[in-house]
């Protein structure tokens, strides 16, 4: 079961592994005179855009933003529980960064995508950072897929990734259902420097704000049991502190397992995002050129194995080859660095 | 108890965190002509000695190391089943490093050493690697102390550094029993480099080796769980395979703990030495100075890190200031980089 759910995992596109460059991206940036409610579009391969084709485009942009950001909030297919989870995480991070999220600009079929014959339906809904922003995007997405055994998987994510002038370590929240009794949670701030080598990032960001109390919170409840990746290189990835938990609650059925995301997923996601709006999205971070220079190559390590390992062999078998290349065309204009 | 356990096993000068250099130790090397059974003994202090001066040594020597191998061999507080895994290992890494290892040369009072109470013991056995080694040192220990509670808590270790002249992984090998219902595990090849920017290194030694089946085979018996240390720094100098576990056995007593000893955790642990003998310890490596610098440097940290957090804050606790203060002078010489 674990082989068959992580398999499925590694298909999304959502994988913590997953990350993005702006290579191809469209460039949103505010004139520093507009509103927050008031966007220009720069395409990054246009130098400029005339009034009336920049008004047009910031239309279109905004609807495009928001048909998929309805589409991606409404979070079809799972709980009450976990989409309530899923739509106030989504809420807190865009209220807090606020003004540094530019709108979603994916084509349309790429906010939204099936299979062809619709066993699978998927929305990936990504907002950059501003050019002044310490953040580089914003990632969230939902998946849902029927299984050939019956039920379905689902998995919901929120993931945000930082830019290489700051230091600070990523957010990943994961929540991936394969029954309504069985869930695997993935919640992390997935460091980007060696902590070994980095001492003081450890004690900054991961012991000072006693993320660990938050594991061991979560591991007391006697239906959640620790979860290993079957990939080891997934499992580099992730810090000391990492939440990874498999949630079974045969016993205590579909109930039990939404009063655990009630009452203890719901709270510690809550605190720990908030822990890292705090201590890692809004940390003012001294970094030099060298450093800047490694975490582009360690950045960058993670992405290109994302692609080799996760998205080009299983994308295609969950969605068919002529959508997977479609959105993986589209993803690896990101994932270069 | 958590808590408890680690710091007592953070007191040990076994910790996997402890590591040593060469800086002060005195180094035996074989006159090219020699048998195994003749060492030469090579003070660092000291640039010539004279040939009877060289014989007495070497005597003195051969006895050190003798005296304090059999009082290491003996496990004189563990049972038999935790002796005998713990004899084989021994026994297996040093028959096939054979002639690369050179007699232990710790002063008499730190190969053993006691509280003044003598409510805690431990014995203490390092054979550093010959200059054409890639083994740096082979650490052996065993610690009993009686608790305060009542019971004693035991801790029984095997590891082996390596020389930054390669970069392959090390190797620990750890028991942690508090109690005859009670053992804490720890199995690893923890690695020298982020494996996150070396991903070659963990295909190498991790992928390949197929080490996470032992982890996995040891987590299918029911009485073991997922260990996690309540240091965060100790946490980060894991691989991923890191077999990390818990053994409760309240309900099967004494006679199940040894049964699983036997039946699982001596085969895993035999193997997995195997692995690391084969694929590590006698891997042919390139090590460029650059890679050599780097070895060092996180080598480096962990030791220092090691002495400020582990040794010199727990260490005096366990066996009082006078005990713990000639230990520690002795180890810190070997820990400075």
């Amino acid at each position: 079961m674990e082989v068959m759910i992580c398999d499925h995992f590694r298909c999304s596109p959502l994988s913590i592994l997953s990350s993005f460059s702006p290579s191809t991206r469209y460039h949103l940036s505010l004139p520093s005179s507009s509103s927050s409610s008031s966007f220009r579009l720069n395409p990054s391969s246009s130098s400029s855009s005339s009034s009336s084709l920049c008004s047009s485009r910031m239309e279109g942009t905004h609807q495009t933003h928001d048909h998929g950001r309805s589409k991606f909030i409404d979070f079809p297919f799972v709980s009450s529980a976990q989409k309530n989870v899923m739509v106030d995480l989504v809420s807190r991070l865009e209220n807090r960064l606020h003004s540094q999220l530019l709108p979603c600009t994916l084509p349309p079929d790429v906010q939204y995508y099936q299979s062809q014959t619709a066993t699978a339906q998927a929305s990936l809904h990504i907002r950059s950072g501003s050019d002044d922003s310490p953040v580089d995007f914003v990632l969230g997405s939902w998946v849902h897929s029927e299984l050939p055994t019956g039920g379905s998987l689902d998995i919901t994510s929120l993931s945000a990734y930082l830019k290489s002038s700051t230091d600070a370590p990523n957010f990943v929240f994961e929540m991936i259902r394969r029954s309504p009794t069985m869930l695997v949670l993935i919640l992390d701030f997935p460091p980007r420097k060696d902590l070994v080598l980095w001492p003081d990032d450890l004690k900054t960001f991961y012991e000072d704000t006693e993320l660990d109390t938050h594991r061991q919170a979560l591991e007391r409840v006697p239906e959640v049991q620790p979860y290993f990746s079957p990939s080891l290189c997934l499992r580099t990835v992730f810090s000391p502190t990492a939440i990874l938990v498999r949630i079974v609650t045969e016993n205590g059925g579909v109930e039990r397992m939404e009063e655990i995301i009630r009452d203890h997923l719901d709270p510690i996601s809550k605190q720990v995002l908030g822990i890292w709006l705090d201590h890692c999205a809004c940390a003012k971070r001294d970094v030099g050129e060298a450093e800047r220079a490694y975490l582009n190559k360690r950045d960058g390590l993670i992405r290109n194995k994302t692609i080799e390992i996760d998205l080009g062999s299983s994308f295609p078998r969950m969605f068919g080859p002529e959508v997977a290349n479609r959105v993986l065309q589209v993803i690896k204009g990101y994932f270069t660095v």
